[in-house]
């Protein structure tokens, strides 16, 4: 650290761009070096649906705007979900992206920008960002969570990221847990992600309420479709027993997934992010629950720290800068 | 490598001692630096019935048996099963020698014998010898299973073996596959231990013959008791159709298990070792098609190699060879 600072006396602070590209919105920022405050940032709508190019003419917009006079000497972070191959720089899949297979978006906005740009996975760059500035400083092995409509994870182990070989690890919401369980949004069966995410979480009240549990939560046909993991939160929050049960039982599966974890990864930190991580104790009290029951051995749990993101929605951003700056 | 030889030159061979204790047998060898070929072995009775003195003076015999006249600059490996802290030096739990917890196994034979000592846990050694000196070598990413009595588990990740901050990762058989399944030898439900270890499959196998399904396998009360994994095996590859579908519904659950692990870890190299990797295809074609099934994105599969393990029963020595040469 001390040498990093002494080089950087040496040279003109450097200007980070971070693109974090989602399916309804499009966010860039720029950072100064290793500041996690951006300088200037933009959100636009992701407008998908009109196509791959208009996509890609939307993210250089936006870097544009961030951009101003910095486009000297710059260097690009770009965060994007689904499998990514961060090595080669392309998006292999994205679901919620139509049309975007094997897209080599690193090297379409390097040519555009003349500039070196990185891509990686947005959890992967969530824990990145949660590493460097946020719940996870100065440990060495992380587990990162982000439990929202899909469940991501990201791993530091031996205090670097972890990628694996074809840049495709750390998939933790899609681990099967009940072999005989439900189908995930990626199709296979029983995986966290189809028992624990915002969805499955909705999923599961629409079921008993259809099946006659008493609850507050609106009942009948097109009440129902509206439903989502906050209302079943709100509900829970106020005391509704089936909405309790609901956030109860997807706190359950998130810490018996997360002792398996941490057989796996033995971390010092845990961080769940995500907009589920926002039910606090809810959650995270069944969280903890099956966690100590469902573990191997207590010392596991000697000194863990199970805590909830600290950036929010800014980690991803700032993982893809930290990515940046690396460049 | 090119610097480490040239640094060897200049010193005289350094013999390393390397250990494995296991619950029915004491294993020591010699080796010279960096050559995984014994010099002297020896192998005796733990004899862990007649308590934790007996059994740590054994280790200090075994030791000095194949020390002979190299007590002088000696280094000195042991692997132990069970939950260990590799850090303290400190076999937290050893389910199959009574008595031992928390015993500091390292220090004890260091002061013993006034020489460095490291401890680790067997399949983790295991996978550090067959990355250095096995099916593993040249990756930087590595998956390895034992499949055995138990299953366990070692990871290289980034180039490293993966400790994680306790010195307890990589615990891979120890992870929930099915919350309804079986209870593990660990006492936890639905791990892939409970579904795939030898013990798992000759259970199911009784299952199975006393539900009455045809098989050339033994029936009848006593005969039962003695059914082991390997009969098991043997039957199968003679045809025995529940015999095969035994086999075929362990692979199917390593398989899939092993598609979570790759979304967890992404390796290059998958090893798979112990006892039950000896029934060959018969239990890799069924691990090889449910992987498939159930990866995320073929691209995990690209350029993986799915290998039996190459040291066979020498890994742990080997790796506990490996280990204390860094000391």
């Amino acid at each position: 650290m001390g040498k990093r600072q002494a080089y950087d006396i040496l040279r003109p602070v450097r200007h980070v761009i971070a693109v974090d590209l989602g399916a309804t919105n499009i966010r860039a920022a720029r950072f100064a070096a290793n500041d996690p405050h951006p300088v200037a940032q933009v959100r636009m709508l992701t407008l998908a649906a009109r196509g791959r190019e208009v996509v890609i003419s939307r993210i250089l917009d936006a870097i544009g705007q961030v951009a101003e006079g910095y486009l000297t000497d710059l260097r690009i972070g770009i965060g994007s979900p689904g499998p990514i191959d961060p090595r080669r720089g392309i998006i292999l899949e994205a679901p919620n992206l139509p049309g975007w297979n094997d897209v080599p978006l690193r090297d379409l906005v390097a040519e555009a920008l003349h500039c070196p740009v990185a891509l990686g996975n947005d959890a992967n760059l969530a824990a990145l960002g949660e590493w460097r500035y946020g719940a996870g400083q100065g440990a060495q092995d992380i587990l990162y969570l982000t439990l929202s409509t899909g469940i991501g994870g990201g791993v530091i182990c031996n205090g670097r990221l972890l990628e694996g070989f074809h840049g495709l690890a750390a998939e933790l919401g899609h681990m099967t847990l009940d072999r005989n369980g439900p189908v995930c949004g990626c199709g296979k069966q029983g995986h966290l992600e189809a028992l624990a995410s915002g969805p499955a979480i909705a999923r599961r009240a629409v079921e008993l309420i259809r099946a006659g549990e008493p609850s507050t939560l609106p009942r009948g046909g097109e009440d129902l479709a509206g439903l989502t993991a906050a209302l079943v939160g709100e509900a829970a929050r106020a005391g509704d027993p089936l909405a309790k049960r609901v956030v109860m039982e997807a706190g359950e599966a998130i810490g018996c997934h997360l002792a398996s974890l941490m057989h796996a990864f033995d971390p010092e930190v845990v961080i769940l992010g995500g907009g589920l991580s926002q039910m606090g104790d809810l959650l995270f009290e069944p969280i903890r629950n099956a966690l100590r029951a469902h573990i191997l051995h207590p010392y596991y749990l000697d000194r863990l720290r199970l805590v909830p993101a600290a950036l929010g929605d800014e980690a991803g951003l700032i993982g893809a800068m930290a990515l940046a700056s690396e460049l």
